[in-house]
């Protein structure tokens, strides 16, 4: 084969090709200040091990504080720019790394968001996210303390590739993955905060474990995008966060997995120009029916909401 | 726990609660009729094996004919009502049971789709789908044998519960799950046709097969509802289909799973109340921020399409 033909530009140069992907999952204390200095630490280790960018778990300087409903709790979040989005923002700067960093933002007196900064390798913002989908199931109160985003989905331009970035209970959503990806986006990433809770049997756990990879990986499928979740890890009140931080290629392969009991940081090479080969042999963006997706903008079926009684 | 508490009436009556679903898996020869007697012989097993609800592979009657483009095998479609149609509506009516039939459809000289008829117990229609997402690729064709279909994405109320019909191709869009599912089908179905080639090696079929399973499987999970996919098997010229039918509860779990080198019935219990119950855990359909998906009707992007040269 000669470079002139077919499929010997597939491969784009190697400075922009490959994107090595840091993951820092740790255990949160009670002590926001220790847990930021923990994520810095961790961000450092990435760094060192070559990460071009670095992704902090859901919520990462707090303990998961959504397991009650507290007002007092509202002192933690920090207006964006603020304390730690500076001192993360240094931090990106002096290490030349992306840095996704997810923050409890407070926009206003009363309105409070769960988000995440997007720090380009200079330590600009390249944007922000605010998770758009919000649980409340029990022993996740997240709907008292955070407003749905309004921010919508983006892909960020950055030195590195273009990341989309959703927030853990988003990963259950395809609309998120796929609108992202439309954006965009060459790697979604999912800082998160989910786990077991005690009485759980050992199927039960597998079995969600398994059920939040797949959704996950299929993201990756559908979309010919790399994935990663970023999860916490730890025991704290009733809930035994798993861990299990991943990173899959746009296949759906899991290229590396956390453990689901330590704090551990991952450096994951992701090929980029796999992104467009993959999407050659899977053209499902050529072929989507776009004119006939309006139902997905409903909330329920096409019938007419007045009752027939 | 007493009868009145909450959580006691998750589970309806058993009479609506036990759907037993019938796929037929099978390999098919160059003689439609051969093909057509052996998809009624299956039938009429899962029928005998318990089957309520009996659906069979894509383009059943037929050898998978996509793998060349000739006009001649347009003169294998045929009109619906059609010979196919009345006799597969009557061993739907002779068994009791509701019969989801892909047909080569006919719909007028030079326009053809590639369909799949709902037929309730009694033997009547109730619905038709016309695939909506066609592939092409080298050895699938099909762009240029089937018109994309026109009739959306639907549940089909029969005596056995709300059905999704979906095809092959579908299985890969996200968008056609959630569609079908907010329609409110319990179970979505993809008669498929779908199989490796002679020099993928063993490592990428196992990725191929597992991809297209883990798509599936996050169908179930997204929307929570069950999916069932019926493929064929066998080799045909450059492609082994590689059989592996399967069914899935709303967790993703696999109930069962065919071989991927034979002839297959499978009879598996789907029990419908598990839809509301795993939504009501995982509520997502709670939570889907409808006012923010408009990017999923747009091909790529939000930008204008006029480039700035």
């Amino acid at each position: 084969m000669t470079g002139s033909e077919p499929g010997q530009d597939t491969t784009e140069p190697s400075a922009s090709s490959g994107l090595r992907l840091g993951l820092v999952q740790s255990r949160c204390t009670p002590d926001p200040e220790e847990n930021l200095q923990r994520a810095l630490e961790g961000v450092r280790e990435a760094a060192a091990g070559g990460a071009h960018v670095v992704c902090l778990q859901e919520l990462f300087q707090y303990p998961y504080f959504c397991q009650r409903e507290d007002p007092a709790f509202f002192d933690w979040a920090e207006p964006i720019p603020g304390p730690a989005s500076r001192r993360l923002s240094g931090l990106a700067r002096d290490l030349g790394v992306v840095l996704v960093a997810p923050l409890f933002e407070r926009r206003a007196p009363g309105l409070y968001h769960n988000s995440a900064l997007i720090l380009d390798a200079g330590g600009r913002s390249s944007g922000l996210y605010r998770k758009m989908h919000i649980p409340d199931d029990p022993g996740y109160y997240e709907k008292f303390y955070f407003t749905p985003g309004d921010l919508g989905f983006q892909a960020h331009a950055t030195r590195q590739g273009s990341i989309g970035v959703l927030i853990c209970w988003d990963q259950w959503f395809p609309e998120a993955a796929r609108a992202t990806a439309l954006g965009g986006a060459q790697i979604l990433l999912y800082p998160s905060a989910i786990g077991w809770f005690w009485d759980d049997s050992p199927r039960e756990r597998r079995e969600q474990l398994d059920a939040w990879e797949t959704v996950q990986r299929s993201h990756a499928i559908a979309n010919g995008v790399f994935v990663a979740a970023v999860n916490r890890v730890g025991e704290e009140g009733a809930i035994g966060f798993w861990g299990r931080s991943f990173v899959c290629d746009p296949w759906g392969r899991v290229l590396a997995r956390a453990s689901d009991d330590r704090d551990q940081v991952l450096v994951v090479e992701c090929r980029l120009p796999e992104v467009e080969a993959t999407r050659r042999i899977w053209p499902f963006l050529r072929d989507r029916r776009i004119e006939s997706y309006d139902g997905l903008l409903s909330r329920w079926g096409s019938k007419p909401d007045s009752p027939d009684l």
